[in-house]
């Protein structure tokens, strides 16, 4: 090719860079795959829940390998195509595997739209919809909390929203902190529950507080801080809401999160009990005196102009401690108008029947034992093989039950048939941990998930 | 509605929750308000590039509340219409306004494919397609920096991975940090270019460093270190390689970053001169030995069990300090196979050839000044109305031409006819700063962009 006629000529830059309408008929064909192969066939309770490879198996399979010349349209589809066939399909019925199943048609319209629109969630000139349509979302959260007001933002992810927390409580009692460093200060220490999410841990050790100074309160054997210990409710609060956040929209349930007006600020993953698809985490702060914009403000000039010509309180970005931030809110929003609060909360109770309907099964059948009675959405049990029951004396019982899990989750998964997932906790060996939130999660897909185990781990 | 029959009701979990059918319906035709009004007409030069209305008047326009009844498809559609009409068409080829402009149809492929797999990028048994691609992508982006082995890991945003560059530089340095905290370090002092991104303030605060031992390096007329400084250079590398990395793909302009790969850690984001959409942020580290893992990772044994089946080695969610963590590899290794690395750093020249044809057309033009020249592809420049033009010398004249920028910004934004940033720096007065990164981009948008600024500003 001529100098010329090169992509960086002066005679290049007549026509576009690209063909408009080839690459809209690849986004057509590719929504085609979306649509049949990701939402249709991935959501089908008749297909696999996943398509087993090991990692050099797929990695071959995948072709991976980035190289100097495009591809042709077909050769693209085809891999959108082998892309999904060997992801693991969290909109299926029987994902179990983590708090994120589930495929909300009304999320997913948001999210995709999201996505075509492509803008940072700063400004108000560059998202005006979504700015304010953030600002309605975390109104309503607040306001399901029990707060008339406050503040807040989203953030990517439970970890981060926990980050927020924490930095935005050492700034509100420390403000030298963000000037001088934690060397100006005391040592701080964090009170937090030992059975708290780990990324309390995470944070302390990313602020600059350190993971020793992370106080870890006792517990009862339910995982609940013991009670005596008033003066740390605030801290439980903040490390304990994240999923379970969506309960208060039930009027039945939301008795669990008693006392959650209390705290200074929550965290909460509609992306989990609400399927609303990854990542959706909104950082609630009671705070009305603009602590957050204190916080992590730096006022950029290239973004956060003085002279612009609107209100520019409507420029909510400087909130974060992000620069450009994903738009998190319209998947939500969309959700919940299709829906409307009392749907969620219809939603909600129909999580908790499916969780009771499960542990009453397990109690009743043979070989299985509740770690504990659920009070939430997660059951955790173990599943005995025959050849253990009634040996629970014998000296190598546990460590023999720890074996269990790990090895009918291998054969779940290289049969397809359905996923969960499996934990140690304290002295209590190996076992399963069932949460049901997606909508889509029937009886019959209750059923066949302890039949499954069952003969999965029969001969173990 | 009977007790029985409520969503909490075992006898409601005969059947799912939602009706797959009307979902499925709901999301064709909200794939088609997609297809049609956000990339059709968001990519349309004769369409406008933002709808304008004040805020109040936006909110009330939309009826963003959040209620307890739900709404039908067509009610929802017709939000869905809304919502695109008044957002800004940040694909539009007259956005100007921020570094993420232009709509790939391969990149928007890869992610609405992301967002209907929905998976969370921790763990190979729940995305093991994207944690081996996740693996390639990052090889190729430190290939193109001149290492042959290293580490690194997705994260949101560029200030998210200037904040782990200095999180993993401070524990490479004082390991103890994590556990201990700042407050058993001696006080840190962080040099960076007076002019690097502000992201760098905002990590030292969140980090507890404290924005005070944040060293502000002096720097030359265009934005540089002072070159004798010489052993700040590494800093310099991390601050400013963000949205300049791409460069990296075009052999004519690599040697803009002569010297990166001297640096242990570069931020790299791709969302920006390669289009892949909001957000793909690369944080790659030139470490071999595990540092990542061991400064961010923290084992929680519900994700990252130790008695796996496979090679837990493929779990590579704990190098993260988030939990969840979304799956940002697939849009932009979609663009690649699509364009190869011959065809990215076609961009990148045709990029560089927009910016200066514009820089000419700025210096041919009457009234239009450089800022600078520039080396790179962002254009700064003032226009400067017949009013005050020759009247340099007169007290008023930088306060005048300081109001310029802001007057034509508004009247750019109510016509709706195209969209560019502007700000101060230092002693010099509002100026427009004009990237242009989207293939979709001709000379003749170029023309009118300057046409526009001219009608727009004349009367000034």
């Amino acid at each position: 090719m001529a100098e010329e006629a090169g992509a960086g000529s002066m005679a290049a830059l007549e026509h576009p860079g690209w063909e408009p309408a080839a690459g809209e008929e690849f986004l057509r064909e590719a929504l085609r795959v979306l649509l049949e192969d990701a939402v249709r066939k991935g959501t089908d309770v008749t297909e696999k829940v996943c398509e087993w490879r090991e990692p050099p198996e797929l990695r071959e399979l995948l072709d991976l390998e980035l190289r100097s010349g495009g591809e042709p349209p077909e050769r693209l589809l085809q891999r959108c195509r082998d892309v999904v066939r060997f992801s693991v399909k969290t909109g299926h019925p029987r994902f179990f595997n983590q708090l994120f199943s589930g495929l909300d048609p009304h999320a997913l319209a948001g999210r995709l739209l999201t996505e075509a629109l492509n803008t940072s969630q700063y400004t108000f000139e560059v998202a005006p919809v979504f700015v304010l349509m953030e600002g309605v979302v975390l109104a309503k959260l607040r306001e399901l909390v029990g707060w008339s007001s406050g503040d807040g933002i989203f953030a990517p992810g439970g970890s981060m929203c926990n980050m927020y927390a924490m930095n935005v409580a050492r700034f509100q009692r420390f403000p030298e902190c963000r000037s001088l460093g934690m060397t100006a200060l005391p040592r701080l220490a964090l009170f937090t529950s030992c059975d708290s999410h780990y990324s309390i841990q995470k944070g302390a050790a990313f602020l600059g507080i350190g993971t020793d100074n992370v106080r870890l309160v006792a517990t009862d054997e339910r995982g609940k801080m013991i009670p005596e210990e008033l003066e740390k409710e605030i801290q439980k609060a903040k490390a304990e809401a994240a999923w379970g956040g969506s309960a208060l929209l039930s009027s039945k349930h939301r008795h669990l999160l008693a006392g959650i007006e209390r705290a200074h600020s929550v965290t909460w993953n509609p992306h989990k009990m609400l399927t609303v698809g990854l990542q959706c985490s909104a950082f609630l702060l009671r705070d009305t005196s603009g602590l957050l914009q204190r916080c992590h403000g730096s006022g950029a000039t290239y973004l956060f102009q003085r002279d612009k010509f609107y209100d520019i309180s409507y420029d909510t970005g400087d909130k974060s401690p992000q620069c450009g931030r994903r738009v998190d809110c319209l998947k939500l929003w969309l959700l919940w108008k299709a829906n409307g609060t009392e749907g969620l909360a219809k939603r909600v109770e129909r999580a908790f029947a499916c969780s009771r309907y499960l542990a009453e099964e397990v109690k009743r059948r043979d070989g299985f034992e509740l770690v504990m009675e659920p009070e939430f959405i997660n059951l955790c049990f173990w599943f005995v093989p025959p050849r253990l029951r009634g040996r629970e004396s014998c000296p190598d019982y546990w460590s023999s039950l720890g074996k269990v899990a790990p090895a009918i989750k291998e054969r779940m998964m290289r049969k397809g048939s359905m996923m969960v997932g499996y934990q140690p906790h304290g002295t209590r060996v190996n076992f399963f941990r069932q949460i049901v939130t997606s909508p889509a999660v029937t009886r019959a897909d209750l059923d066949f998930f302890l039949d499954e185990i069952e003969r999965l781990g029969w001969d173990l």
